[in-house]
């Protein structure tokens, strides 16, 4: 297990494939392209689940649960979604011994079966809005898989609201990009771009899809969430209509949106390095360490005392603390471990420490060697606070800085051009899609979203040279 | 929805049918078997969810996700194990629009998926025990279903332990068994036995099944939850073997257990009554109701000023508390519609509460038109806290009281087949296969568990006389 990782900086692919593995966050399955989520990457998945699901809730939110299987007719209901998504699904034929009359689709999302439902249940203008979200697993028939970034099963929450009015529906829409952000930026330590897509890389069957997007640790960009106003269309495919206060029957307007275990594979890529992982303290399964150090039978029974006591207050404080008491390892290959697995603080106590009332604490996100500090020991849980959220504030300005340093502006298209080749490259664009193709055909970068806040002002497309309004940006991703 | 429900006492199974969709708790989808949990029962679930994961975390095991399509291959590699489910699955023949070479079934349950990967992650005695669990969905194809009791696709936890010897497997068994115990008796408010399945009741590929069997508002017998020890038969079909510390081969001793949406079920036919639901308090999805009473407008800024600041405090005290302010229905009409839905506790506000600085409670678990009480409304937050813990003791006694007087000793076998037409029956039974067939065959009830805790003592079996130590339940089971 401590043997070197594959080169961070050197071969970022590979030293995302090796990390997953050695730091027990996810394995391959039998099944090709299935992912096995293993403890330590499921209880992070847990984390982004808490942080999602309390922040749905304060906003009115409320969970259920659709069927697994979908009618494969229910979704060619609608055309463009079903052209969508098509070639990835996975189809049920046989049942019970017997061969269905109609097969059915593992769901790929949700909305038709969803909007199956809202058709019977609401009625009037009372019943609206509807605001449910599902955590679930999804299906999607992937070639190309990686673990977490791309998988023919995931886990992920679909939110799938229906209102009376495009605005409301738009307000809703942007409301839960809003909550995405702020879940990505305060929880996951990710700074993100919020906004809207481009024609051609918006869901099957929306009318506007939104999305999140932050720069990985080789600069690449990924979509960590994606927010869809649906207008009218699945309300028109599966007749969810209302009676408003004039008692006129009116078609609802719906949205759909999502994160999934992607979100996983962002914090793996955005905040590791050469060591390993860094967790952000907010989503870290385990936010400190205790590693205990002795030599002989008197020293090792002095210092478990104290760790254990240690161990224990620190748990009382709400602290999510693992005490590594295993034999078989040195002290120098446990602070090896940890580090690879990405634990924030780890904390050092030897005999010396016991004496002295002091404890060593070892930050995660300081350069190796560095960032070591005396803790006095009656001070050790107001100091592991401060320290964590030092270490939290820390872990997402290092990612800010690195990602303003990789966004650049350019001058022409040859510029775009070098740009994309190594970070993001913002620029007038005129929305053809057209242009949009070519740049990906040429560079083989494409357009990640139009961010909502924009400067203003006009410039000349950047590949056709057309007077444009927006700005974009372009990018490789995953 | 104020009409009258289908009679409790007089058609139990159409007052099931019933109030399960009267009061939103799910609702039958397109594909026939699956149902839509509705956000009321997913929240009872979420809260069935909450108490189990709490317990397992507290005794040391983890989360981790397998995948949901599993090789049919996986399957027959145990025999007793593809015997059992092979008539239930259902089977994906198709994926990303091309006929696979191997079809993948949709996990049933996933010991076969688990004990491949435990293979390749268990090789030492120190990697043992590994206490996993996974929430997930499965289906099992079902031709005959009913909402939460038996649906083609289910929700649940599912656990899957390995160990170095039978005797540690056999712990956990029983350890998980308490567990649910605990869960089903404190959370839920049910009183279950606890006991041993028959040879032909155990789970395929178990060397010994163990579940908690619940006494059903119509006397019917209901498993919630199962516990199996299952030997090294799967250790053996998947090659799970470790190191031991003489640094010999062994396989490793398995255990898997399980609960189920089922358990929605059984909160619900437990304690409903003839107004509808009655939930316990430590899951219910809403502990408290607030129904303002008003006339005017002057009475109307009065009364909702004072239930605002009610409801903002019980909030903070950590109450689930829901205040209704609809405007088209009576108060009178919110109370049937909270009966119906089961909220433990209805607190009333007039005018006449508010200028005397009291609240009238209702109690959901007493009689009809009884369990009513002034409160001072400066004592609120004490006395709704002590409420609860009395209505939650209270619904516990109720099921308690209603079990034990329908569980009846025969002295012959005519008197079990009368009891079983109404009760269960608690009996000397030889164990033999072949008398619990006939006694199914002639009575309809099944052998349902031999209690752990038996009295001792010996007896003549009821069916055939054989000379027999243990006592067994005989009851018609959902």
């Amino acid at each position: 297990m401590t043997q070197k990782l594959a080169s961070h900086s050197e071969d970022f692919s590979a030293w995302y494939n090796e990390i997953v593995q050695k730091a027990d966050l996810a394995d391959y399955s039998p099944v090709r392209g299935c992912m096995v989520i293993k403890p330590y990457g499921y209880e992070l998945w847990e984390a982004v689940k808490h942080g999602l699901d309390r922040r749905f809730k304060e906003t009115g939110h409320v969970n259920a649960y659709f069927p697994l299987l979908i009618p494969l007719s229910f979704l060619e209901k609608e055309s463009e979604h079903v052209e969508g998504f098509s070639p990835q699904l996975a189809v049920v034929t046989h049942g019970g011994g017997k061969e269905l009359e109609e097969p059915l689709v593992v769901r790929p999302t949700s909305e038709t079966i969803i909007g199956h439902m809202y058709a019977q249940w609401v009625q009037s203008y009372r019943d609206l809005p509807v605001l449910i979200n599902q955590w679930a697993n999804v299906v999607r028939w992937e070639l190309r898989t990686r673990l977490f970034l791309r998988t023919m099963e995931f886990l992920w929450q679909e939110g799938h609201t229906v209102h009376a009015t495009y605005e409301e529906a738009e307000e809703e829409t942007l409301r839960i990009l809003g909550l995405y952000k702020d879940f990505a930026e305060d929880d996951a330590a990710i700074p993100v771009v919020s906004g809207r897509k481009s024609e051609s890389e918006k869901f099957p069957g929306a009318l506007t899809s939104y999305s999140i997007e932050a720069m990985m640790g080789d600069k690449r960009a990924l979509q960590a969430g994606t927010s869809h106003n649906l207008g009218q269309n699945f309300a028109k495919a599966f007749e969810v209509t209302f009676l408003d206060e004039n008692n006129e029957t009116q078609y609802c307007w719906g949205t759909s949106w999502g994160v999934s275990t992607r979100m996983v594979g962002a914090i793996i890529m955005v905040h590791g390095d050469e060591q390993g992982l860094r967790m952000p303290p907010v989503v870290a399964p385990i936010q400190v360490v205790v590693v205990p150090i002795y030599r002989g039978d008197d020293e090792k029974s002095l210092v478990l005392a104290s760790v254990a006591q240690l161990t224990a207050e620190l748990k009382d404080a709400g602290v999510r603390v693992h005490l590594d008491q295993r034999e078989e390892y040195t002290p120098g290959w446990k602070f090896n471990d940890w580090e690879m697995r990405g634990v924030p603080l780890r904390i050092e106590v030897g005999p010396r420490e016991v004496a002295e009332g002091k404890l060593t604490c070892a930050r995660r996100d300081a350069p190796r060697g560095k960032g070591k500090s005396a803790v006095l020991r009656t001070e050790v849980t107001k100091e592991v606070g401060r320290l964590l959220a030092e270490i939290q504030q820390s872990l997402y300005d290092q990612a800010l800085a690195f990602r303003d340093s990789n966004v650049k502006e350019p001058s022409d298209y040859e510029e775009l051009k070098e740009i994309v080749q190594d970070g993001w490259a913002y620029t007038w664009w005129c929305g053809g899609t057209q242009c949009e193709q070519k740049i990906q055909e040429e560079t083989t970068a494409t357009s990640r979203c139009i961010p909502l806040e924009q400067e203003g002002g006009e410039g000349p497309c950047i590949y056709c040279g057309e007077r444009s309004t927006e700005r974009v940006y372009f990018a490789r991703a995953y």
